[in-house]
């Protein structure tokens, strides 16, 4: 079968074999078929979709594409927590101390971003000699000392994917549940975890636009996860707003501390709290969430989780001091604030406007070339449905250059919809799929 | 704009001006849109379509592609007649004389064909000496000598579509109204005739399959020649088997000057005498094609036609006596019956399947590089409708090379459906539009 017999097939609707797949992306790789014919069949995928039996096939061929990590020194019950993205997103930061409090580790690849601020990745590389694991060895090591086996992807994990995304994303094939779903369980299957959370960002400022779109690629995970015998559970949590308060690489690590002292944002709290409460029942220690949620409550405010991270921070090169001491760590001392002119309640932060508004101070990367400012950002004062009177401070902006300041700040300002209704807070966690 | 969003705007159905299909063509003759930028916006627009305003600026950028034939030097009224392609059709061979008795003149470039048989020009080439006209000055010279202006593609008309039809051939993308209308209409409406005639093949042995495909069709180029102002008309014409009975490139000449003195299979009789009806109402000079009919009907077997193509293949550098003496023609020696086993009548015969056992024989190409031998083809003697006995000739084979003889002469046979019940001939014109 030729590869535009293949295209045609899934233009027309009718069902692909596993071999069809496999063979159709074998030769991809290997230049047998090339990058306009998969165009053309992910367009194709964009408009008919693809069945289970599709998706698995295509799923097992990315991850057999590259390499495959299988932490095979490790004993500990292996968490991989995995966000969708979001502006503020700095939810990794503090669930990997609660877990390794629990009993479990972390095993997570994270990436470098590109958008409103750095990855997860950056976001530790703000402190001052912090290294990440450089190979398997070390991250072994690494996960049975500290309980925390957050790295960089330096395996050659899943080049399909990445030939297949650099694809999507100037062919305005991006958009698919299918092709979403195989792209984030694939990265997520090469590597061994025995429990996979998967955070699925809902709302304007996020991937997901809308809760029925994002339970239906939810199932989808859930499906290819049951496909490769794979305990998950899929949390959908709001991101209608930035995610806490911070947004910036410095200032969203010393939030996710402030958060294991018990002095984090509402939201923000409530969401790192369920993932980890989802994690244990994960694990099967617990009868429910609920009872999950209680042991993971208890531990916010102790010694505990802090001393986790400052052994994670030790072992990779940084001063583990600066969990108690965040003047070791970068934040711009030039500081603008951006008030309200009128009184009201807030009804709206556009995210995303945020977000831009970060990475035009410096805090993200608009192409992979640009290099991150660990110390800029913005502090929001104010979240969806909090009162404000004319003159209140919305947030406060850390930069170190003017350039362009006065726009970031009407960005800021005008992201807020303040008006005289009141309104209640949004909820945080949407939903909870288990299967 | 870029070009990923002009693709997502056709993949969510949003109208696209005639500046952003423009620009989106345009980048791709420069390099500045990609292939598979290219695949994935056809992909896009077979499953969405495209507005008659969208398929007008396409057309148009088509077009501006290359360049253009005007036959400014010409008087004569100028019909372009295009068929869409099928077996056994050696429609302008034998319509052209006629056109030219009519005080019409044709201008159309051919192509030379790549399946079942040869195209036009290699039908031509069957004569000995034969040679098309090289250039605009020897083309209009040859019209207004012969009233019959038939040459291959000299010039470069219409790259883009050369470009695009390339990619679709491999993509999947071939089967698309909008993509078909304005391939096949970008080369008629870059060559000036004053009337067009487009003769739609429908059937199991065309590229439309069905009646309603064949009028969506018909009605987007008839839109289109409206919208470039000119004259057309199109015909259905059935090609459910194949065309008259001779399927090969000197033998379908010969059953083209038969038809002219009168001696032609009635299907096909039947379909030229209607086309340059149609021609002949186009130009004015009669008010309804019954009544274009009956004056074209009164040419047949008269020496006026024969004479017109007589001096257009003198003129050609053929010897002209081929119209009265065959054994001019290169025809194979070698030939062999395929014979009925049954009793009962002709259901069905398969076009494409005699059209690939001409191509085995060697009067066709495989690939575009083959070459084809004029002597080799088939002559039906039965057609859908005969009643037929056991032992009866369905087809006489004209051979050179006994290799594979036994399969080709299965392939003849299997072609044919016979079964007991009786069943009267098919129509051979199914419809005509005028607008």
């Amino acid at each position: 079968m030729r590869p535009v017999d293949i295209i045609d097939k899934k233009r027309n609707n009718k069902a692909l074999s596993k071999e069809e797949i496999s063979r159709f992306f074998q030769e991809y790789l290997h230049g047998g078929v090339t990058d306009y014919q998969v165009a053309a069949f992910l367009m194709a995928i964009c408009f008919n979709g693809m069945s289970n039996e599709e998706i698995f096939a295509l799923t097992s061929e990315m991850i057999a594409s590259g390499e495959t990590i299988k932490f095979d020194d490790v004993e500990a019950f292996l968490i991989d927590k995995h966000s969708t993205g979001g502006v503020g997103d700095k939810t990794s930061i503090a669930i990997a101390p609660l877990i390794a409090c629990l009993g479990m580790a972390t095993a997570k690849l994270s990436g470098r971003g590109l958008g409103h601020t750095g990855g997860t990745i950056d976001k530790f590389e703000a402190i001052e000699g912090f290294q990440f694991a450089k190979n398997e060895t070390d991250l072994n090591a690494l996960i049975n000392q500290t309980g925390i086996g957050i790295a960089g992807a330096a395996k050659n994990i899943v080049p399909l994917d990445k030939k297949l995304y650099a694809l999507r994303d100037v062919t305005a094939t991006v958009q698919s549940i299918p092709l979403i779903a195989s792209s984030i369980m694939s990265k997520k299957l090469a590597i061994h975890a025995d429990g996979i959370i998967l955070d699925v960002k809902v709302g304007s400022g996020a991937f997901m636009k809308d809760t029925e779109t994002a339970k239906e690629l939810s199932k989808t995970m859930l499906q290819l996860a049951k496909d490769f015998e794979r305990k998950m559970i899929v949390v959908l949590s709001n991101m209608d707003q930035p995610l806490g308060f911070s947004v910036g690489n410095s200032l969203e690590l010393i939030e996710a501390i402030e958060t294991l002292k018990g002095n984090g944002p509402k939201d923000f709290t409530e969401l790192v709290i369920h993932l980890v409460a989802t994690a244990l029942f994960i694990k099967g220690d617990t009868n429910s969430i609920e009872e999950a949620t209680d042991k993971v409550k208890a531990l916010i405010g102790t010694e505990e989780p802090l001393e986790h991270l400052r052994k994670f921070i030790k072992e990779s090169g940084g001063n583990e001091k600066l969990v108690d001491d965040y003047t070791l760590l970068p934040v711009a001392e030039k500081t603008i604030e951006v008030v309200s002119t009128v009184d009201g309640y807030v009804h709206k932060i556009v995210a995303d406007q945020i977000g831009n508004a970060a990475m035009e101070l410096g805090a993200g990367r608009k192409t992979k070339t640009d290099q991150v400012d660990h110390s800029v950002g913005i502090i929001l004062h104010k979240k969806v449905g909090d009162k404000i009177e004319k003159g209140d401070g919305l947030a406060t902006l850390y930069f170190n250059s003017d350039h362009q300041l006065e726009d970031v700040m009407d960005m800021v300002k005008d992201a807020y919809t303040i008006l005289e209704e009141e309104i209640s807070a949004p909820k945080v966690i949407l939903e909870t799929i288990i299967s």
